[in-house]
């Protein structure tokens, strides 16, 4: 950090209505979150934001083995031959990978791609395993880096050139077993979402014009950022046959006879850590879920000239009471004052702020200051692990239905294109309305608002309406909204 | 599988003492441990090496951060000017860089390294978020992958040209600050190695000549492959001040003096699950300890024509029993006989089986049986529990114990230089002589034996003998083997 970034540490110069793009940038540099690299594109994650993220892919792990899922480890390079072989895949991503052409002083023979997805390498392997319905279901999982050289202007986490994920392969016997995997994966996706990063989601299909180079379906979780616009978070793909049959993974069912398998794709990246510090944040700076918090709870001396030895004791008392189930840490930095160390920790987001000083400690009591609302309150020292814990579940709670609220506030409903252009034009988030199902519409949609289809909401009614756009009969309520 | 290794799944060709390279390759790749990719160098970790090693990142970690290190994720790519930065470490990594030169369809401006170790990525960071003494000590830590292109003939886990690994990367304010964490990352490494992976090691100082390139001094644990040859494990790296000076990573210290700081390194990589293997595997193929095992109990039901819903059903209890505790499975595939799935769960070294037919039913017992040694014990249904966590001990001390007295018995002392000399043409392992700390002879020895020094074991008394190649005085014991 600069120094005068130091003596001002709540340096954050714009409000996040204001200019959410700027806020956004000086919310993740600022709280010492992320820093740029070298490259373009690439950021690194600091203690803070990859805590959060070690703890995502835990918890996320942790339900795909309660679910039979196993974790794998493919190689990070795919010859260029074999991400030919599906031609709609290599056409999907062919303009963002990056090659690696040299090794040491040498040319390589062959190009390899830096993955930008394992379908390619890791069917190579699934068509030698898999000879028998006996094989199946094969569920496997990596957790890894890919890599896609977007050329539009990097976003850190929200398009970036490398970026981590979990990347779900699996392979059925039949289309019905493969279709079942989806409500599954989406549940778990959502409930760490909820539970871990308190972001809600829409959970629904992509239009085919949407949908996933080479899969049949894919469905997403969309998220809306404050600025109104959306963003896809988490996805599943229905991939069917095109792989099987590209790559030949074939097995004799239990006729003997032989089938091509079924499979599946399914993703949540670091992405979801932008998400969740553009939907949690506020002017003070980040606010981070108590669950993905490296500092759950930092304690803050107030020291006065006398007794200042007392008070480091009893604040380090406090902390070594926390411990065992929080994680937690006192700021005795000499030389600062305490205003200025309740900003820098509002700044970095952490849930749980303890104050003490001369009085609390006559008293035994201690201060507690919640991140995510301010309030205070005072609780005995005795009692103090409860009191946190109780926050913990309050602040979780608060951020999900704060950020739910907020999301509500911005889906909006249009029965005709009017409606649908004024709210694109005057309102933030989504508008949801009455859709065909054709292209065509979406095409011109797309062409005349800048809008998409983010899209398709599983949870809807049968509608009898007409087609926003075309006027014929509508089949679904669609989702439009500028996105990410 | 191919069908013909389906029929005979025990299908190890070679004994382990007979021909230990090969029978290396056939034990991982019929027990479906890894399998080849389509780059030379580069494997594919299947389920159960990716369970074991993704066990030893979650163990470590914990230690890690009980220590107070913290992780971040660095970016994959290191632009060729930042590797210029410290001429040592870059001469040392050049010959075996990969480089991205290529993204979609142009070319780079600047060739882009594949991380083959972080330093120059990271340090640039360091030199910016360091300014004072209180910013010390930071400790940073990654889990990800490298890339060592080399090309030497490449062996699965033991020399791969993509690996992973964790990368521990810290900055301290005094030299006696950063040797101070040498023996708690020593100790970290070979805790875990012998309670989770069970194998021993030899912790030393590297010679001169084999220090890590732009390091003070390098620390290793070595280990001895059943084929008596050494190879080195997990690495502490003393680096001193010449990349605080390269990369400016500074600080103002308590008296306002500007410092450059002392840095460390180390790593331990999944090079280890190569040792694990090569160290507890057998005739019948993997032996993989207890704690690392992604299925530690196997449930084999001996179904006869009468009765075999009631033995299923009773093995499932068993496993519903076992399951809070251990992960285990029921093997109930039809078609396959008893003797052939013992072959294949032998084959996977999954620690112990269970065998229960209509005779234990009646009897409500169940048979154990020790994959370390095949001993088998009945034990009531009701205390299985109990057996299982006995065994698991048991198991992990004697492979340890195993391994140890093995690993003593390649550890031979010479000397004179015939000794050392015949030693390492007859026996297998390290020899252990005095030597006088000269690289003019530490290079003789190599050209004419093809022994290098793999360590110099700290735990050492002071010596008074002669070095083994000039016979001037010795100043310790050096350690010399034929080395992976």
């Amino acid at each position: 950090m600069e120094k005068a970034e130091r003596s001002n540490p709540n340096g954050l110069t714009v409000k996040k209505a204001d200019n959410f793009s700027e806020w956004y940038t000086q919310a993740l540099l600022k709280s010492d979150f992320i820093d740029y690299s070298d490259v373009s594109g690439c950021i690194v994650f600091l203690p803070a934001a990859y805590y959060a993220w070690q703890k995502i892919t835990y918890a996320v792990d942790a339900e795909f083995k309660k679910d039979g899922i196993e974790d794998v480890y493919f190689p990070l390079f795919i010859p260029e031959r074999l991400l030919l072989k599906e031609k709609e895949h290599f056409e999907g991503f062919v303009p963002e990978v990056a090659w690696v052409t040299e090794a040491g002083n040498s040319k390589l023979d062959e190009k390899l791609a830096i993955r930008p997805t394992s379908e390619t390498i890791m069917y190579r392997n699934f068509s030698k395993r898999i000879r028998s319905w006996r094989d199946l279901p094969l569920r496997f999982n990596q957790w890894n880096n890919v890599v896609r050289w977007e050329f539009k202007h990097p976003t850190p986490f929200i398009r970036s050139r490398e970026f981590l994920w979990n990347e779900g392969h699996t392979v059925y016997a039949t289309e019905a077993d493969s279709k079942a995997e989806r409500d599954v994966i989406l549940g778990i996706y959502n409930k760490i979402l909820k539970e871990y990063l308190a972001i809600p989601g829409i959970i629904g299909i992509k239009s085919r014009k949407e949908t996933f180079p080479g899969a049949l379906a894919s469905y997403s979780i969309e998220h809306i950022l404050p600025d109104g616009w959306a963003i896809q978070g988490p996805d599943f793909h229905l991939d069917g046959q095109n792989f099987s049959k590209a790559f030949e993974i074939k097995f004799l069912d239990k006729e003997e006879k032989q089938q091509f398998a079924w499979q599946n794709t399914y993703a949540i990246t670091t992405r979801e850590l932008g998400v969740m510090v553009a939907t949690h944040g506020d002017d003070k700076g980040l606010v981070i879920p108590p669950k993905l918090a490296n500092i759950q709870v930092i304690i803050i001396p107030i020291l006065k000239k006398d007794g200042s030895a007392a008070v480091l004791e009893y604040a380090r008392s406090i902390a070594e009471q926390l411990k065992a189930e929080y994680r937690v840490r006192v700021d005795d930095r000499e030389g600062y004052s305490p205003g200025f160390k309740f900003n820098e920790w509002e700044l970095k987001g952490i849930p749980i702020r303890i104050e003490l000083g001369p009085r609390e400690l006559e008293n035994n009591k201690v201060i507690l200051v919640r991140r995510d609302t301010g309030e205070k309150q005072e609780t005995d020292a005795a009692s103090v692990n409860r009191s946190v814990k109780d926050l913990v579940e309050h602040i979780q709670e608060n951020l999900y239905s704060r950020a739910e609220h907020a999301m509500k506030a911005m889906i909006h409903m249009a029965d005709d294109y009017s409606d649908l252009k004024d709210i694109l034009s005057e309102k933030k988030g989504i508008v949801s309305a009455p859709w065909c199902g054709n292209v065509t519409c979406e095409d011109k949609i797309k062409e005349e608002t800048g809008a998409k289809i983010t899209n398709i909401p599983l949870d809807q009614k049968k509608i009898n309406g007409k087609c926003v756009y075309c006027g014929k009969q509508a089949v679904e309520r669609a989702n439009f909204a500028k996105s990410y």
